[in-house]
């Protein structure tokens, strides 16, 4: 068998044209706001991304620079800021933060109704109970996507998810559960992973080490999600997955760039739209 | 093998006299309030149930019993009453709701910092994310209890939790995942129940079904653990667990009644204590 490989570009330029031409209707239009503070070569890819997007489907976007040595008080006032000025419809706090900050005295303060990646206690809460958040965490609702757009059906579906990230793994278990399939949440600690990899129907792979998952650890026809990026030494980005085996041995597999990574960004556009709507009143 | 019976009855014994003791030498003892709603034969009994154990262990225990045609408002506005007063430490709706009340009305409305039951989308929340909640749900704190009791480790074990409800397996998940075990979180959907819980070295049912988890189902020498309270026909309560069968194959098992029953009311006493040592700056 080889594997289809999903095309999380393509996937997500038609969600972010759908919404593209939705805006250009919109008089006032979704602004998003994005909270940068120090340097981080990385991070700084990231929110310039994040801006052209925004800016691509005809979004207002502010970006909020602040200095490594920004403090406490000062974060807060600018979160607190952002959470009453009416023009801004989504907040996104850009992480890591500098050493000195913890983002846990931060993610909370971001209005829920703002909070454009579901990282607050509100919005994780009630997705934990299975109730509607207002925004759930781009990356595992991206993930969905993939699954939506490929008419992958996971009621009664076995699934491994292998790494238990409040930004990624724990969120897509709760979705995924919500969803009707039985979710086994893997981890550093798991000792038995291959055997529940193995049996698994679908094996999602987010656990930050290049070419972790291998071919002898899924079984024939699984499809594999590789939530995984990865720089090595010559600065190349990789997943988590062992592409080249496994795209022998799967039955879809997205790959590394170009899979789940364009997802996560056209999601935070949807996150930001849907509370713009909703603030406007227009759900 | 034999399973070693594990009694449930004496380790909450056990761990209400050690609460019994600490609150012989506070001045103002803790207060929990109970609030019922309607006529529900099986409520009263966990009510009255409540009341008793909290004031065994010497707190004051206040019910209000509320009538059937309780509107919203009066619900509301007994339990922001109940928040405000600085004497009520733990506020405790019994449920379910009399038909015309939805209980995600008011779970939210608790206080999370008066949150005995842990059900309210703060404390669901910080517990998801792995973080330090006012008060963790009472079933699944007493099976952790359980587990610390008898000295079973979790680290690195396999454990399929069978039932996804916001009351046991949802929040026992979580708190399994964070000791570090693999868990696997089946329910009404999952196809391969067997093939899942066959594999794993600990099994935990909270189903609502009479004898449902079969001896066959587990391998040998696992640790089996009933949340289920059923009652047959003639009134007699029953667990989730095949107990006769599975007794001769587990290594553990907790019976009904006298298992994880008294140790969910043990939680609650336990719960109540702690939110009453955060309000008083004893923590």
């Amino acid at each position: 068998m080889t594997a289809k490989i999903i095309n999380g570009k393509e996937i997500s330029e038609k969600i972010l044209n759908e919404i593209k031409i939705k805006v250009e209707n919109l008089d006032i239009k979704p602004t998003l706001a994005v909270i940068s503070v120090g340097n981080n070569s990385a991070s700084e890819i990231y929110v310039r991304n994040k801006e052209n997007r925004a800016k691509e489907v005809g979004f207002n976007s502010i970006v909020k620079k602040l200095p490594e040595e920004t403090s406490k008080d000062e974060l807060l006032s600018t979160i607190e800021k952002l959470n009453q000025n009416p023009d801004i419809n989504g907040i996104l706090l850009q992480l890591p933060l500098p050493k000195h900050l913890n983002e846990k005295d931060f993610l909370d303060k971001i209005s829920p109704i703002k909070d454009v990646d579901g990282f607050n206690t509100y919005n994780a809460g009630k997705l934990f109970k299975g109730e509607t958040p207002y925004a759930i965490p781009c990356t595992p609702k991206g993930i969905l996507k993939i699954f939506e757009e490929e008419k992958i059906e996971l009621e009664g579906k076995t699934i491994t998810v292998i790494g238990r990230s409040n930004i990624v793994g724990k969120p897509l278990s709760a979705l995924l559960t919500m969803k009707n399939a039985t979710v086994i949440l893997a981890h550093s600690k798991t000792k038995n992973l291959k055997e529940l990899s193995k049996i698994s129907d679908i094996v999602i792979a987010a656990v930050g080490k290049s070419g972790f998952l291998k071919e002898d650890m899924i079984k024939e026809g699984a499809i594999v999600i590789d939530v995984g990026i990865n720089r090595d030494n010559d600065g190349k980005i990789t997943g988590d997955v062992d592409f080249d085996t496994i795209v022998k041995k799967a039955s879809f597999i997205t790959p590394v760039p170009k899979g789940v990574g364009p997802l996560t960004i056209a999601m935070l556009i949807s996150n930001t739209y849907e509370l713009y709507k909703i603030q406007k009143g227009l759900e």
